[in-house]
């Protein structure tokens, strides 16, 4: 067993340990059959999410308000909060644990062709594969307790829960790839 | 002259034939100083922007309808549009081709302290580093000229501004550090 393997072992163990049930349920089978292979582990995972947060926007100085890694209904941007409330979308994000350089690259190569915007995070100790879409919205929604959206939330909320469908279509797209 | 000396005297040649002038004035100091050492060159950059656009939100099907590499004004968020016309800001990103994967890491090393999501777009034949910045803005503002924001043009135009403003900032402690 080498190093890579080892780490694997690892890292494996550790988070059957501390983090069953947190995983995202949707990503499951993804990052199952990628565990499989012997050149590869994943280490963190996002299938996608829609949260209101407000603070300064920085993962460390934000408050997250309400998430949901499902279709919304339209109750989901109900809030009352004093400051700015910002809904936002994020995509679809995976990073991966690979072998060597030569299996990062084998990978990227595969996945690019529907996430472009994949790339190497780490090439020196570690060598880290991110695979990521590049959806999103960010926008103001209440500044004091005043809504600033002047559409219906019935629209807003379709507009989110299809962009929340088409990152879970292509995750599924991505896992007959990965297969 | 080796391979990559050789692919970046052609490429700075051909930039500077058809693209001098097109080059973001704010981000050239930036892409001056890396030029210069003899193990980079930069391939593409954009300092941040925001812009105003309508159809289906992927590069080839969005008609971009107005853009700022500036700080905007009020009046740039008015215009009269069927369908939906949305709102986006968008980071600083340059892509830098590397001698080999040594020089590319301790690049990497370097400007995670102020870019964390840099990464390694290529390492195959072209070693390619991407810098970029998180900093991001995507709202629906019009649906068929109806305005879908509501609160002041005024708030928007300093929030986008200000936004700007921290992106450029960041570059010049970039400028510094790569110096």
């Amino acid at each position: 067993m080498d190093y890579f393997d080892n780490n694997k072992k690892t890292f494996l163990a550790k988070l059957d340990k501390s983090k069953k049930g947190e995983v995202d349920q949707r990503i499951l089978p993804l990052i199952n059959s990628l565990n499989a292979k012997s050149d590869f582990y994943t280490t963190s995972s996002c299938s996608g999410r829609v949260y209101l947060w407000k603070g300064k926007g920085k993962k460390n100085e934000m408050i997250w308000l309400r998430t949901s890694h499902d279709l919304i209904k339209e109750d989901f941007f109900q809030i009352k909060e004093k400051g700015q409330v910002w809904l936002r979308l994020e995509d679809f994000i995976l990073h991966i644990a690979c072998r060597n350089l030569e299996t990062a690259n084998l990978l990227l190569e595969r996945v690019r062709k529907l996430y472009k915007k994949s790339c190497i995070l780490s090439a020196s100790n570690k060598i880290l594969v991110e695979i990521r879409g590049s959806e999103f919205v960010e926008m103001p929604l209440y500044e004091d307790g005043k809504l600033l959206f002047n559409g219906s939330f019935s629209w807003l909320k379709k507009e989110i829960n299809s962009r929340l469908k088409s990152i879970w279509k292509k995750e599924k797209e991505l896992g007959k790839i990965i297969k």
